[in-house]
């Protein structure tokens, strides 16, 4: 089996399909023109975020048995046409949601205690206590929206923490989890005080987190995105924690990630994310750590082990 | 019974103390001279850190019979003269104990995901994923220095991380703790990666930390210290930290906190420790929350209700 790697991946991933009989051309520089025109010849391709597995990308992959996505997010990748090529989808949410569950407690646990200030003023030599008194997650309602792989690793880290823990999914779970309440939508907007966002983007989801939607949440504090950017409308976050009626949010994604891009309306709105104290940021790292980078790969080649 | 209120505290200490027939006086902008003029007509005194508990203050207080610590740490009380007078030391480490621990790993889990960094970066529209690539927690073994109230809340949130957690200290434990390991100094020191301290501070501890100390911790990476600053010789640490012994640090507390009053070595020091990337601080506050203000007071009144 001939395998096409178009994006940067941790080095174990050549030896490690070597090891299942797979040969891989490892092309982290090559361009869409240039997969375009020899991606017939490959029977499968590793790809992280390079470019869309659009229509016009499958048609062409005529020998395509399969896409892995070296991570979690299948936003990318067509998948009615996919399936109309009878390409499978494989992607790795077992290989981050280790790091996206501790850079999700990571994220809130610094808001609530004010970390992300604190650290900056003490570099300024302002040692000021009683503007650094933080709030306890303990006792706190979380509701998690999305209960796949991530939700449920976040829940996990949670349940130590004696918050009181609901998830709400569109699908049904098959199984109960001690320490978190499986509910249904009207009691999650009804109770969540500390909403944490684990849902995948797709064309029902986006932008489908906005003040109409945030607004039937009467006891919430605090969002944390650490999904999709395009799943929560930044303009209404950024109008809710201005005028108070949330506390702080956590937002490793953003609507429009290409900052250097943004157009005159974003620029503003993102001018205006950054100018709030109760705001923390990072930059869509929250499934990267260097455990998970390998541990993707092993995840990956599992999967493409079950297809050789 | 009368007691005396030196220092701020949440305004439900009153009430309170009123229910169970206590009169208070809350004097938090009293002064030390004050203080000494007027403690021998009061039964007990409720102190944060204003003053020292010491001799000559415990002998002026003729009546006394209780202070009260509005925290956990008790090295401003002179525990000797407290004994010659029969005075008893009440403290409230149940009050707080959740805030240290949530705060513990705050800093922690802020640190190895390098989110004080990310969080500047982004706000200054530097949007680096490779470079702000973190470290898991899972699968890290954490030792515990100092298994009291503070180091069994911090091992009660970790045991949702699947890290190994290690704990000493020299008092034998009387419980078995599902998920921690009571270990001997030797094995600590062994397999510790990443050491969390939370000893009190006393003649024994004083700059116990230092470079001797740590450099019999081959696997350490990672020292976070949410106890009391001078247990931890500062300078040693900025010069592991510089050359890469330690992979990072995260202090709530520091040897000296009084900043404007640093002296030329202590300043070069500070300067150096501010200097460095793989640094996290916050000013102190780790047992600061609004809702610890409160139960503090609540732990201490209920302790006060046993004497009266």
């Amino acid at each position: 089996m001939k395998i096409l790697i178009i994006d940067k991946m941790h080095d174990s991933i050549l030896p490690l399909l070597e090891a299942i009989g797979c040969r891989a051309d490892y092309k982290p520089e090559i361009d869409r023109n240039l997969i375009l025109s020899i991606i017939s010849s490959y029977d499968g391709i590793i790809v992280r975020s390079k470019t869309p597995m659009d229509a016009e990308f499958l048609e062409r992959a005529q020998h395509l048995k399969f896409v892995a996505r070296a991570g979690a997010g299948i936003d990318n990748v067509d998948m009615e046409a996919m399936s109309k090529y009878g390409i499978q989808l494989l992607n790795a949410p077992e290989g981050n949601r280790d790091a996206v569950a501790e850079h999700t407690l990571a994220m809130l646990l610094s808001l609530m205690n004010k970390l992300h200030l604190a650290n900056q003023q003490v570099r300024n030599r302002v040692w000021d206590r009683e503007g650094n008194r933080g709030y306890e997650l303990m006792g706190k309602t979380v509701g998690l929206l999305g209960f796949g792989y991530m939700g449920q690793a976040v829940a996990k880290r949670l349940s130590s923490f004696g918050c009181r823990i609901l998830a709400f999914d569109i699908f049904p779970q098959k199984h109960a989890y001690e320490d978190v309440e499986i509910v249904d939508f009207d009691v999650f907007k009804r109770d969540t005080e500390i909403l944490s966002i684990h849902i995948p983007l797709n064309t029902e989801n986006k932008l489908l987190i906005n003040t109409d939607y945030l607004s039937q949440f009467p006891k919430l504090q605090y969002v944390v995105n650490t999904s999709r950017g395009e799943v929560l409308k930044l303009s209404d976050m950024v109008a809710m924690l201005k005028d108070g009626r949330l506390k702080g949010a956590a937002l490793d994604v953003l609507e429009n990630e290409k900052l250097a891009q943004l157009n005159n309306d974003e620029d503003k709105v993102f001018g205006e994310l950054i100018s709030l104290d109760n705001v923390i940021l990072s930059p869509h790292v929250a499934g990267w750590t260097f455990e998970s980078y390998e541990k993707i790969n092993q995840v990956l080649v599992e999967k493409i082990k079950n297809i050789v």
